[in-house]
């Protein structure tokens, strides 16, 4: 068989190289600066991530390495979270392209502040800490007890109860609200069984208020199941159709809300639930970092 | 008893609004932006966040808020993610603060890269994603299943296995793991049963060299635990200090690394542990997003 694209058409030129560079895990220069690149899709990159990078021993290996990458193609674009003003003048010394993500920022707030920023490398580790901490186990440990209808214990607690077919994107969406935003998130599977009836299952029907549907397209759903089930009445198209349109009739009939996972993140989706569900105006609106 | 804190030195001023806006999830621009705000411990913010601002509609309603909270106090500070042109220029003209904390950087890019940012807004979603769902979503599948040494079955694929006594941050940093990166993590607890024998549990023991061991302090021990089992022995602070000797001196025994939780949040530890392992040179480099 011949391919149905053309190979001649593959880049040939190197990627460029890119370093994520931070003092502390390297979370927020990733973040943003793979939000940035992702303008440039006709580009390739070759990424590396310097964390913990808070004193003259880490900064001097990061010189080297930005050196070595520009001694072998062109130079490097480093992206920069540090707050350290000596060790950011290092790094400007040693790479052409330095991407500030937080100093220029940080000024422009001082101004809109009329206060001096109190920068120091690291983060302030308290007791408020401690009750964030909490927070999260909890919510990852009520994530996993109550995954795809495990149990029913304290289910009243529950901030928000997901439920839809299998492989709608229940699990990782769960997940995600628990450990960023820690919120007790239950999720709970629409089986065969549930679409005798006219409502939710029973054991989230008392729950409605809180519930929250989520779909897919049949055909998206049909390659997601056939990844587990191959060739399985499961992973059929048939299937998938058929479930798919109940799960949205019951969601329009029982008033839930209800979005679609086919086109959209983990991160997305965990957007809309809140919006959608209201939860942002609790205490624990941020997102834990 | 009295307060050991000056009652009168609570801040009597408004708390300062600030808004994360963003034509995708918001998450970026809250991250960023409170990485930020951490600079000014002295100053009380009121946070509002409003994602998917990607229409003139939606525009229209930022605008309102900004506009009603201004009027009610000092300018808001506006933290914006926008990619469309237009609707950064709506923005611009309606807040005083603004702290844009992408165009800049896009323009920078651009001459970096000698290329024109394809910007638009929400995001582009295509197969890439569908295999990095699968990915995600057997990761946190896995994670769910290896969670507390519950299952031995396939163990074998993890990537990490983190051990540690009951309570140092096994479950949350593995779900971190799983979700952002990923990778298959299974973690297990050591118990007193483990403590008779020289080397590592019997099921983990063939995978020793991709083990990692958490560790916390004795107090902090203590005072987690008391959280879930006040009072008991599980949570006294000589059976903490035993347990945490106890796991140390078997990390520097079976030389597998291990790292402390007390000081320490979940994207650290997962930072580290990344580092440590050598897990940033796989292709699953890059937080998925």
């Amino acid at each position: 068989m011949t391919p149905s694209f053309d190979l001649t058409a593959a880049p040939s030129v190197a990627p460029r190289a890119v370093f994520f560079v931070s003092d502390s895990t390297g979370i927020t220069a990733e973040t943003l600066g793979n939000a940035l690149l992702a303008n440039f899709p006709g580009a390739r990159f070759e990424r590396h991530t310097v964390p913990f990078v808070d004193s003259a021993t880490a900064i001097e290996s990061v010189e080297r390495a930005v050196l070595r990458s520009a001694a072998a193609g062109e130079a490097p674009i480093v992206f920069a979270t540090l707050k350290d003003a000596g060790i950011r003048a290092r790094l400007a010394a040693s790479a052409t392209v330095v991407i500030d993500l937080l100093a220029g920022h940080l000024t422009e707030l001082e101004t809109a502040l009329g206060a001096t920023a109190e920068t120091r490398a690291g983060q302030y580790h308290g007791l408020g800490d401690l009750e964030q901490y909490f927070r999260r186990m909890r919510a990852v440990e009520f994530a996993i007890e109550h995954d795809d209808g495990q149990s029913e214990r304290d289910l009243a607690s529950a901030d928000v109860i997901i439920v839809a077919p299998s492989r709608c994107g229940k699990t990782p969406t769960t997940m995600y609200l628990a450990l960023h935003y820690g919120l007790l998130v239950a999720n709970y599977p629409l089986t065969d069984d549930d679409f005798p009836t006219d409502g939710l299952p029973r054991i989230v029907a008392p729950h409605a208020d809180r519930c929250f549907g989520l779909t897919t397209t049949a055909l998206r759903l049909s390659r997601v199941r056939h990844e587990r089930r191959p060739n399985s009445t499961y992973s059929s198209l048939a299937q998938c159709t058929l479930e798919i349109r109940r799960a949205e009739d019951l969601y329009r009939r029982t008033h839930i809300p209800f979005l679609s996972s086919a086109t959209r993140s983990v991160e997305e989706m965990s957007a809309v639930i809140l919006q959608s569900m209201n939860l942002r105006d609790r205490p624990h609106e941020r997102p834990l970092t």
